[in-house]
């Protein structure tokens, strides 16, 4: 049951047309993983040139999203799906919308990497690193979860993101500090401040998407459900 | 053509069931309209007890969110709407979505009126009061441009985000300069800046409502083009 298997889901003739907007969603996903990954590295390096490839690159994303959502209605019309090949089409245009905003979050963190910092000011760059390892990390596997419309995967990035927002929570008060400290820096750091930010944004749309996919497979909307409701939906028998 | 009948739009047997649906979407912007309102009420009076109002109010926009999408999810299953009317449905399975995260960052907002401030910090509590202001005026009219399906109106709010932008902008520059001359107030002034953050968001929000209401109208997707296009789309005759 961990694994769902997808095909099993998807009946008649338009499932060709429902794989290829699922594939089209994959390559989506994994370009808003590229993005991320190459901004946390413009961060790490020092890479001016690799952040500004980031910031041209951002159009490729909305393109696939305004693409796929038009095939999505297509779909609809064309095909109209029922239960779970609906759920499956409902999912995926949740899901692109949520991956084009992780992009959009992903061009403000490269933006730090278009800073010079000193010394000092590199201890908060290694939080906001870790962070963003901790995010992109919910990424990789939400989308895998995804891939696989893996319930017991979705869960787990949904669980996931408290440490997230408690690593987030952390480097706001140590990034607060060096701003009462030196004053002088404040601008600067207000860019960490807004990066970290969207990194814990990306870490909610990470838990956007597993929520679809709870919801793909379970038939129920999960989103602002008590913990206790989400864990009986996981762990209970398919509906 | 400026403003659209809407039920010109919606033919056939579930006429009923999607004036139903678009009623409930008009009553959920009515809540978040309230929301917002509220919340800069309560900061403008240093009411605690409104702000702690709307932060328990926010659970009624999420069911409410909940229960229009999955409305919207049993017209396609039964129904399988064509053309203008599936365009309707799926601009209003988007736009609660933006509805219900205007309605978190309305909690944000809400939550700088739980702060005292001094004199000195006064001044940029009006300021933000100012872009509050904009930006209810923005939804206010998005949501008006939303129960007429009125083209122009859309456009209109669209093009007012740049203003909100700008307000966004000098109000930070504000508020870091006074984090420079008076940084232990630091922490309290972040605060202001979140809301402020929250605010220029729900601008964008309501750019989002926008397109939906233009993609509705002119069957056409206008996320990520260029404002030259945007205005083509907007003035050209109905496809």
């Amino acid at each position: 049951m961990d694994k769902m298997n997808v095909s099993k889901h998807i009946s008649g003739k338009f499932n060709d047309e429902l794989e290829s907007v699922r594939n089209k969603v994959l390559s989506m996903g994994g370009l808003v993983e590229k993005q991320l990954r190459d901004a946390l590295i413009a961060i790490e390096t020092s890479d001016q040139e690799l952040a500004e490839h980031v910031l041209r690159s951002d159009h490729k994303i909305n393109a696939m999203e305004v693409q796929i959502d038009e095939a999505c209605v297509q779909i609809i019309a064309k095909r109209q799906p029922a239960a779970s090949d609906l759920r499956l089409v409902i999912a995926i245009l949740k899901t692109i919308a949520d991956l084009e905003r992780i992009g959009d979050e992903g061009e403000r963190i490269a933006k730090v990497a278009l800073e010079s910092f000193n010394n000092d000011q590199q201890e908060f760059l290694v939080s906001l690193e870790n962070l963003g390892q901790q995010v992109l990390s919910m990424l990789h596997r939400v989308l895998d979860a995804f891939a696989r419309m893996d319930l017991d995967a979705a869960y787990e990035v949904h669980q996931q993101d408290a440490q997230a927002d408690r690593q987030y929570e952390a480097l706001t008060r140590q990034l607060m500090t060096y701003m009462m400290e030196d004053p002088r820096g404040i601008p600067k750091v207000m860019n960490v401040l807004w990066s970290a930010r969207s990194l814990e944004r990306i870490g909610d749309r990470c838990q956007n998407i597993a929520e679809y996919i709870i919801f793909f497979v379970k038939g129920k909307d999960v989103r602002h459900v008590s913990p206790e409701s989400m864990e009986q939906t996981v762990r209970g028998r398919t509906s």
